[in-house]
């Protein structure tokens, strides 16, 4: 069937365009952008014919605030202000919070508010971004670095480890940025983020039960079972005074929250309430000597500014594996939130967001946050939230809090060392509950399964396992998932809808199907891990075609059209899957294989061996040079010459 | 444009089918079934109506001997005499040779063949398979035991050890095929294998000088620089007479090669090739007294078929680590080279294959294999090659093997006693230098060129690094490459073949595009990992084609046929794409999502809020409505809603 030999002209081959040869480089330098430059940052730049005002684009490209400052109006700053303000006042409170998590001393944790917010400011590509703390990675670079050195013995080498951890972050997270691996942080899932964050708030709330009791001896261990018998065993350390305030407190956060959820007008009423609790507590416990009712306060805390740390870092090998570790490991997940919610608020406000600047900028406010005492900090949601509520329109807003924070830091932070450690308890069991998400949860599990299964592996990991171990198993089906994707890429058989003319899967559609031929969509990509299985499909498609209509298929078409790639352990497999075919005596055709695809298929001979008249543009043309050939052999004018099986 | 409202007349909402849901149960069924049952082996026994020839087939099934048996015929028998005759000339001196490389004693090499073919015969698909010891996989086994216990000084304990690894294969192997995990196997790629092969050859070889030089001292080291200075500390203890001697029976090893290579009906000259060296070597050194010239020999075998080791498995946990390892990595690679070798011959002959069915066959011919003083077996390349050209038609020319093995254990086994090692060095370089395929590699590096670096990979690593390194650092690749054909499918922009009337790449066919209206086709699957991908490609799309038309872009098609798989994550991607387009006043349509997708788009209510007149079955339809919707814009009819940025 079709024309017999070399001739060259395109028409006889059905339209098929056989020319398409790209050359290798221009291959890779189009795989390497897609990869990893699908944004195509540099094309305003490139664009710019101008010398000088090139320079300044390149400058704007990478260091963002000469991009919004030279238009930088009062009216902004007056919204940036409020909104720095409110911010400011929630990271106080989260930042001692936060440090209690991490063991840390309460200070840090607002060092850690002060200088990366100003890095932020500077080199961050998004306009809603709230520099500060994590609570989720606060616990696991506490947790990891406990493991070598512990908090309460050898303090200073724990502090000097955490630092030293922070750097490693920030190094490792501007290298990311500048080699554009924000590739990786692609395959932190939605449904992992969801479960991780749900199983982080519950054993995070399960800790704070150590604050609302006001217990000196607890579990270390965020294990439910360990937690339990700790309570159990130091039960006589528990003070009704502390659990009714740190209930009185949680109930009152609770209730902020409901407000704002009713009407997001009051948010404010929400963002101010961890600081009235502060203040509220500190005053009621210095009123009625708390201390002596058995209800712990912060302690002590210096005035001043961050002290240098630079000359801290310990890259000691003894514990070099656990800081590597814990600065990986926190170092992706505080990229994969800050990222997904700077991206969530730019697509909410069309404002810019750029996720490879997005990291260096997060590097640099770690690097520059370890030189100064500074932990690791990254844009948590519940803050980034609230500034972009409040009205934040730039990045200055972190230089308002910053600011803010350098003047409690100089004047006020004494004061702080009265909050009641339960009101910090309530902080943070308030702000987690907010975290957990049973909705997102129930949607997972209508939408997708094996989302949902992402989701509690994430959950029950981080509950039971360990936060670490949760992420990573989490993560872990989440690549499974991919690879089990590329090694069952989902085939169909495709019927003709005749009302339409079209040709569309016979399971969606009513499609009418042909004697003795068979069209079978391939998914994508054909490649080394299914080239066994596309084999398999296509012969169980024929053999059960042949069972149900009794029907003896000659002719089978491949569509090719969705598959965007291929390699050669596939292309050996379609030349097999053809011979095997010929041994039955049936026909191959392809359709509409695609530039990549058939730019191989060219270079490897599989064209030649196969033959162009094997091709064809479209499965119509296909179907109906098909459909021809099998008639004549029914009417016995040409006979097949090819054995039955 | 389109209707209004929630009209349900499926007409209306341009053909598309929106009802389509299976239940999930059909679902998971369906996707058990693609990815662990894609041959749908149990077809035949279920449609068998009558009950008791339901159980034969079920029985034949498991154990295909049934299959075969009752139709074999003295005829079949006579080829496979000789077949068999031909193998077992080659796995004397392969058994012999591949023991030495695993540090073994050389009888159990020849253990090795006569047990496990026996099993094969009676649980293997394949009919052609030839049973036998692996080169590569001999050698690593070795190694990796090699590093909890010295062959040298405790070669008892090393034994054990081999026995017990043997066990922990069969035991793993025989639970991939039960568990029908085949799926791993398919991650070894065609250009890992090749890559593999020649790096092991490379190895090997080089090993093989200790033979050459009949040197008795040497580095256990496989590396090239290790090997290069043994020989030059050890230098005068090289035997020119060893070197001559194997120099001359490895230019006659290559010399018949030449001769089937050239006249394939002369295979069986390479096929008796070995047998002739060792038994012209023996003769010849046992005529010239070689020993006393410095020729070592094999030295002492027993006579007597295998003895029990079951009684010898050794599971302490200071060794179990490595058997681990070891059982892990040779159980993958021996399964990988069996399967992979048998389904060729299959093709090729259009004789029955199962790759699940094979994993079991070998797991069981290693776990009996283990309790009879074998070591790891498979189906090896030369000697499943050699069965078929010598023409065996069944699993029986195994059978006839193991009988010939059985009586030369019993009888001959002293004989072969006399063997020079360097005749054993000759084979083992002679069979290496036939697996380094040069014109496989350069066919990948014109094809593919990240199939080239998998090869290379797995060359480079298992030369200079080990070959489980290297082994691991090549399948590693090929698992980057799927996970980023998962992070980045391939997309392009769609134009319209007005010759044909269908739509195509416009870099792949001279189609023409419509102003105001971009159609991009969508690669496949929108997952989490390319869910961000997605969003920035379709923008660049966008601004580019503003860029170069000066063209304000009004509509967006995504074409979804190619769209086999959706996950939450991206669901929500597309629903984030929609929000930045109508922020840009750009409207999105979506063509023809396939069934598996459509389930999700509805259940995730992704459909109520697009609204369904924003799906079309065909592109065409799409293009129609929005061109006619454009241009009442353009006659100023209908004002476009939304704003333009």
């Amino acid at each position: 069937m079709g024309t017999i030999g070399n001739n060259s002209h395109e028409g006889d081959h059905h339209g098929v365009n056989f020319t398409a040869q790209r050359g290798f480089y221009t291959k890779l330098k189009s795989g390497l952008k897609e990869t990893f430059f699908p944004d195509d940052p540099f094309r305003q730049i490139k664009e710019e014919e101008n010398r000088s005002r090139r320079i300044i684009k390149g400058v704007q490209y990478y260091v963002p605030i000469f991009e919004w400052l030279p238009n930088y109006t009062l009216r902004l700053f007056i919204s940036d202000f409020i909104s720095g303000l409110t911010i400011t006042s929630l990271a106080i409170p989260q930042g001692i919070s936060y440090a209690k998590l991490a063991n840390l001393p309460p200070i840090v944790g607002l060092y850690s508010s002060f200088v990366p917010p100003l890095v932020y400011a500077i080199f961050g590509s998004s306009r809603h971004m709230a520099v500060g703390t994590l609570a989720a990675a606060s616990l696991l670079i506490g947790q990891t670095i406990s493991t070598v050195a512990s908090p309460e013995t050898d303090p200073t080498l724990y502090l000097h480890l955490i630092f030293t951890t922070t750097f490693v972050t920030g190094v490792f997270q501007a290298c990311l940025g500048i080699f554009r691996l924000g590739i990786l942080v692609d395959f932190f899932s939605h449904s992992t983020i969801t479960g991780f964050m749900g199983g982080t708030a519950f054993i995070l709330i399960a800790q704070q039960l150590k604050g609302f009791f006001g217990m000196k001896h607890f579990s270390t261990k965020t294990n439910l079972v360990e937690v339990a018998k700790s309570i159990i065993t130091n039960r006589h350390e528990i003070r009704w005074e502390t659990t009714v305030l740190g209930l009185v407190f949680l109930a009152f956060l609770q209730f902020t929250r409901h407000v704002r959820n009713k009407r997001p007008k009051l948010f404010w009423v929400s963002a101010i309430a961890p600081m009235t609790v502060v203040i509220v507590g500190s005053i009621f416990v210095y009123l009625v000597h708390g201390q002596k009712h058995g209800i712990p306060i912060v302690g002590h805390l210096d005035r001043g500014l961050n002290p240098w740390s630079i000359q801290y870092f310990n890259f000691d090998s003894k514990y070099l594996p656990a800081v590597m570790q814990a600065a990986l490991i926190t170092g992706v997940l505080s990229l994969a939130e800050g990222i997904a919610i700077g991206r969530s608020f730019s697509v909410t406000d069309n404002t810019p967001h750029d996720g490879n600047k997005e990291m260096v900028a997060f590097g640099l406010m770690n690097l520059f946050g370890s030189f100064t005492s500074c932990y690791l900090t990254s844009g948590p949601f519940s803050k980034t939230a609230v500034n972009y509520n409040a009205g934040g329109k730039t990045a200055m807003t972190n230089v308002v809090q910053a600011v803010l924070m350098a003047l409690t830091l100089q004047f006020l932070a004494p004061l702080f060392g009265f909050t009641p450690l339960v009101a910090l308890s309530a902080i943070i069991t308030s702000a987690m509950l907010g975290l957990v998400n049973y909705t997102e949860v129930i949607y997972l599990y209508k939408v997708d399964k094996f989302d949902f299964v992402i989701c509690m592996a994430a959950f029950l990991g981080v509950a039971f396992l360990g936060m670490d171990y949760g992420l990573m198993i989490s993560v872990g089906l989440g690549v499974i998932r991919a690879l089990l994707y590329v090694a069952r890429p989902a085939t169909c058989k495709l019927g003709k809808l005749n009302e339409f003319g079209i040709y569309r899967d016979v399971e969606q559609y009513p499609a009418s199907t042909f004697p003795g031929l068979i069209i079978v969509q391939l998914g994508s990509p054909v490649y080394f891990s299914n080239s066994v299985y596309v084999k398999e499909r296509v012969m169980r498609y024929i053999k059960s075609q042949q069972r149900s209509n009794e029907d003896v298929v000659e002719q089978v078409i491949l569509d090719m059209s969705g598959v965007t790639s291929i390699d050669t352990t596939a292309i050996e497999g379609l030349l097999e899957l053809n011979k095997m075919l010929e041994k039955n005596g049936i026909e191959m055709f392809l359709v509409n294989p695609r530039l990549e695809v058939m730019e191989k298929l060219i270079i490897s001979k599989f064209v030649d061996k196969l033959g162009k008249e094997s091709f064809y543009l479209t499965l119509d043309d296909a179907v109906k040079a098909s459909q021809y050939s099998l008639k004549k052999n029914d009417n016995g004018d040409i006979v097949h010459e090819t054995s039955h099986a």
